[in-house]
């Protein structure tokens, strides 16, 4: 059985920077390219060499190695340049879809991820977020109950089809934020499409309660690249109901929900049957709702700290 | 008028190692001096050279400049030699006193402060704890109710004659968690000896809701030397009250109560009428019941980290 903080580490597991001990993140470090836009001077993603060596660049991107491995995208000598920017990016997924250079990378859909911390509105495609290490954001509800027997949780099964974390635990309503969404938006629609709850439930109801961030090294379960760079934002919410609320699966992603009690999620948790992301927000909750403390956890302080770790790149929208 | 990152960056100043941009990190480690107990490779605590310059070391302690700048507390030929260690310590700081080394140190207090991270249970006097710069902690209630106008929140104003942060604003209960307390505890004897609150009610109605931590370089406002080192815990705790019930100042900590709302304690924060590790508390409070959300708030993210900074000594107690 796994313990909390191993939970966590699951998710957040990117070594930490530390007097003394800096060996391990240093090692990672050096074998990343740090991502840049135009005319700003504060990276954007971390990518792999492996992912550098093979991704078929073409002449808007720059590769510098000395005094850091950089990616740079380079401005055109045009007013609409931030437009060129999307495009450059666009042009060169393409042309790697194109070359199948990327087995994992999948079909091409209309959804982007923004570059949160970048100085102008730009996106990347979803599916290709990944293999430039930019800061990716969901949007995770918890949905409970009160009981006679204590607090429950609705807690859906992945069905076992999906590519990415197969048959394995969620958090009740969890979905990406897309480029130009805000994240309450993105819930209420998730929770529509997922769970079935109204809008107006949704909107009256729910308790914006803060947000886990983390900084995560790829692993196969994840579908895709292996050892990819994932430093993430998941904006958590908390939605109490009435025991009279049940949940059904609505669309082909989940395939059974459960109402299953502190214990019973601690334990499934143990075992390593949330995906690790979603782990990171009910660990949150109970962290939140007294029921990890510092008296039951001896961890406490180092998990309450992993659950929010301070991410390598700017997220505060420059624009 | 400050933002809200700006407030949590008063408390939290201690610079962040980050990607191509690591020159304030180093410049601050460079000068400073790591704590070692016996037998353990970790370090527990970040010492000035302006303290251990003056400091009038015993034969206890060691001191190395390569490859780190080191002080370390030796061990002796002896089974108890960790009450040795803390006797060391304490002998250390009577003569610093004897020699009127620190004129912030003040008088001698039976309260002992416990080095967290430590494989065996050692403490530091309280008033000296920050001169060696090892992890603080601390337990804080918000005490808040629900009326027709919205939350309400039970605020005290700090006695303008306390050598530290005199007439700021506090947290309605807060207080120094001691060696061989659990945080808890120190909570329950904190809300009686501040607020009267009855045992029974804490016990019954308080909500353990996380903590915040954060890296703090000491200024003039708190009292003592200048500059020291500070990595800090709060254990957050939330206890909601009827409208009926009322705080009075019960000892000299405390000038008065204030009933204030959302918009009325965000205003005072960033007046900067709140001591800063409790402006702390009260954004983490607001993040988690959703009155500051990523929609209201563009350094939503940076802010939730920087509340749970990890700290850069382990926490985790080690026996």
């Amino acid at each position: 059985m796994k313990s909390i903080l191993e939970i966590v580490h699951e998710c957040d597991n990117f070594p930490y920077y530390e007097p003394c001990r800096t060996d391990a993140y240093n090692r990672e470090l050096e074998s990343l390219w740090l991502f840049f836009l135009p005319d700003d001077p504060q990276p954007h993603g971390f990518l792999l060499d492996s992912i550098v060596q093979r991704m078929p660049w073409t002449p808007d991107f720059r590769l510098v190695t000395t005094p850091h491995k950089e990616v740079h995208l380079i401005k055109q000598d045009r007013e609409d340049w931030q437009e060129a920017c999307v495009k450059a990016i666009d042009d060169l997924l393409d042309l790697a879809r194109e070359k199948k250079t990327f087995p994992g990378l999948g079909k091409k859909r209309d959804e982007q991820f923004p570059i949160v911390g970048a100085s102008f509105d730009i996106g990347i495609e979803r599916s290709a977020s990944s293999l430039f290490g930019i800061v990716g954001r969901g949007a995770h509800m918890t949905v409970y109950t009160r009981t006679s027997s204590g607090m429950k949780f609705w807690i859906p099964r992945r069905n076992a089809k999906k590519s990415t974390w197969p048959n394995m635990l969620d958090n009740t309503v969890a979905g990406g934020v897309a480029r130009g969404e805000m994240p309450f938006e993105c819930l209420v629609r998730e929770a529509g499409e997922e769970a079935a709850l109204s809008e107006e439930l949704v909107r009256r109801d729910t308790v914006a309660a803060g947000a886990v961030t983390w900084f995560n090294i790829s692993d196969e379960k994840a579908g895709g690249e292996l050892g990819l760079m994932n430093p993430g934002v998941l904006y958590v919410y908390d939605l109490e109901v009435g025991e009279h609320v049940t949940f059904k699966p609505v669309d082909n992603d989940v395939q059974s929900f459960h109402l299953l009690g502190v214990d019973e999620v601690k334990e499934a948790m143990r075992n390593g049957e949330f995906k690790p992301s979603c782990a990171t927000v009910m660990i949150d909750f109970f962290v939140r709702h007294g029921f990890i403390t510092a008296e039951n956890e001896k961890d406490y302080t180092e998990i309450v700290s992993r659950l929010h770790r301070k991410l390598p790149f700017k997220t505060s929208p420059g624009f």
